[in-house]
């Protein structure tokens, strides 16, 4: 790394001069950072790894890291870890600090509360904007750039997630005539084995996926990849966190969000009900933005009227189950008249197992 | 064609000698009963073309064909053309007079209470049994084979007819989701037209199309082929006969049969409803062999959960409704656990217009 690179980001003479001075020890600081980020491998996707150290005299006294999706920032960890110590210290963080609300208030926010003097960060974050002009405006020195290339490759991943599309798709597995449970809840198995392992893969390739509060208690299901590549964040709309905690949404495979509408910085149900957006722009905002709705009835429903599903994953089992009340696979209110429907577009079929899957994208999406 | 072969038909020798007499007219009145006959063709099918006439003292007394599908048979009409001219005289008809209940007593009962003489049938109807032997123990005499030739032509639709092996099929125009109405019963229009088209051939490949009362009283469907074939016999399940005559389903296209729990030979609907079999059996006696059941939810339901449906065409449409209070494809009770579902085998797609069609054998048929 050339250190006129690191140099022409300083932000007035005097830092200039500090940052020649410190420039063997400040490597030293990040590379400690940099070694702490790796701690959340595989843990923390679609966010970035994140490492921080807090510098006081010489002396580390405080250390953090972004531990699993959802988690504390790197920042706040190491902040919280220094406690008052932090006041006049130097933080070293992998990733310039976040200046907007997501889970939690920005780190922007956090560095100034804890009184830091200095801020030396490795890589600009390009999610992020005015952190730089915040913390200056707090009297916080900043240098960006600090090891740049070794923490460039912590996030990666994390960049890369950053160039995706926003995608909202809908998956459900039905009978021929269309319903995914009968009108006692019973699910089990409407399709066949090699469906269900397709369905496995297909959450891999989403940041989350996202069911309602009777899908998670009736069918308690895991929501994982099942071993067929990286489990997605799973997401529980749970007005009142009534699931138990012993159930399997809430296992150690893959860090599990509620929205209710109480505590824990939560999406308000009420409104994200009667606009499914609201829930999806929240959790875009915290990094997950291809999301698989998996139901039930009245979520899915929910999301298609909201306008905010791109395309549907149908799986449609050989069998006749019958019943006014069994539950259909899209419930909700529905339209009132057949030219209301939400048209479907580019269907296209394919046999998996004993099924049909029949793919398509829906032409109502704002 | 040979004499003997009719003569060695007759029943006793002083038949044989009063046969030689009058061969000649009897083939005379029998020409003008196959004439008769003619009459009923493109209306009576899938029953055969039948004509009667009556002869008394050498004049025609009675004139009668089988005019059209679920109409008198040509004995009958023919009876009650002659009146009390009928006591004593001969009777001609083109097909072995029946012998079994279907939609009326059976024609022998009718001839034995007119107390006709002598009966001459062209053709035996092998779908009959004992029509002679009663006629004979009446004390009427009986020669069949006159002119058999010529009234073979008559009947050779409804021998090939005889052939068919019976089909019950389930036809339906749906949603994406399952749904063949909105909450509101809007249903029009859910699949293309190409769909529609296809369904309007299909018909023509069925001896009846039944539906369900709240089907023809909401669409107020034509259920005829639209040119596009012969028009099957149209059926139609309302128990208190409660369709404004005025109905398309009435218009002069087709016979239509109402299956009621009242008068007209009516099937009792009770009993029908919890065994669809009743009807299918019904509707079987009186020559409707291949059926195609169009809906709607309840009565799809019915049939399939009673064992009686053989396979099913289900048109999807690119379409999402949505709505639990939609009108869905298979209503009624339903099973309560997914293991009891009727499992559909040989399950094929197509494309139509923009519609799929997926086609099935239900597996649970007896």
């Amino acid at each position: 790394m050339r250190e006129d690179k690191i140099l022409y980001n300083c932000a007035t003479p005097e830092a200039f001069i500090c940052l020649r001075v410190f420039l063997f020890m400040n490597k030293k600081y990040m590379k400690i950072a940099i070694e702490l980020a790796k701690k959340g491998k595989g843990k923390v996707y679609p966010n970035p790894l994140v490492g921080c150290v807090i510098v006081k005299d010489n002396k580390i006294v405080g250390k953090g890291w972004h531990q699993y999706f959802g988690g504390n920032h790197a920042e706040i960890n190491a902040l919280t870890d220094a406690g008052s110590a932090a006041r006049g210290a130097d933080l070293y963080v992998t990733l310039e600090p976040c200046n907007s609300f997501g889970k939690r208030p920005p780190c922007t926010q956090a560095i100034i509360k804890a009184a830091i003097k200095r801020v030396f960060f490795a890589v600009k974050d390009p999610n992020v904007s005015k952190s730089r002009e915040i913390l200056e405006k707090n009297g916080i020195e900043v240098c960006g750039g600090l090891c740049n290339a070794q923490a460039k490759v912590l996030i990666k991943d994390y960049l890369n997630h950053l160039k995706i599309k926003p995608r909202v798709s809908v998956k459900a597995a039905m009978t021929l005539d269309g319903k995914i449970a009968t009108e006692t809840f019973d699910s089990k198995w409407i399709t066949s084995q090699k469906s269900r392992n397709f369905v496995h893969s297909l959450r891999s390739k989403y940041d989350a996926v996202l069911v309602g509060f009777n899908t998670a208690l009736q069918d308690n299901p895991k929501l994982t990849s099942h071993g067929k590549g990286k489990n997605p964040v799973r997401v529980v709309i749970d007005e009142n966190s009534n699931i138990p905690k012993n159930y399997n949404i809430f296992n150690s495979s893959a860090p599990t969000i509620i929205i209710s509408g109480q505590g824990d910085g939560g999406v308000d149900f009420g409104a994200a009900k009667k606009n499914f957006k609201v829930i999806i722009k929240k959790l875009n905002d915290i990094g997950l933005k291809t999301i698989l709705i998996e139901g039930g009835s009245g979520i899915i429903s929910s999301a298609i009227f909201s306008k905010c599903v791109d395309d549907i994953y149908l799986f449609v089992a050989p069998k006749i189950i019958g019943g006014k009340n069994a539950i259909s696979v899209v419930g909700g209110k529905g339209v009132k008249k057949i030219a209301d429907a939400v048209n479907v577009e580019d269907m296209r079929v394919k046999k998996i197992g004993g099924d049909l899957l029949i793919t398509g994208k829906l032409k109502n999406k704002q």
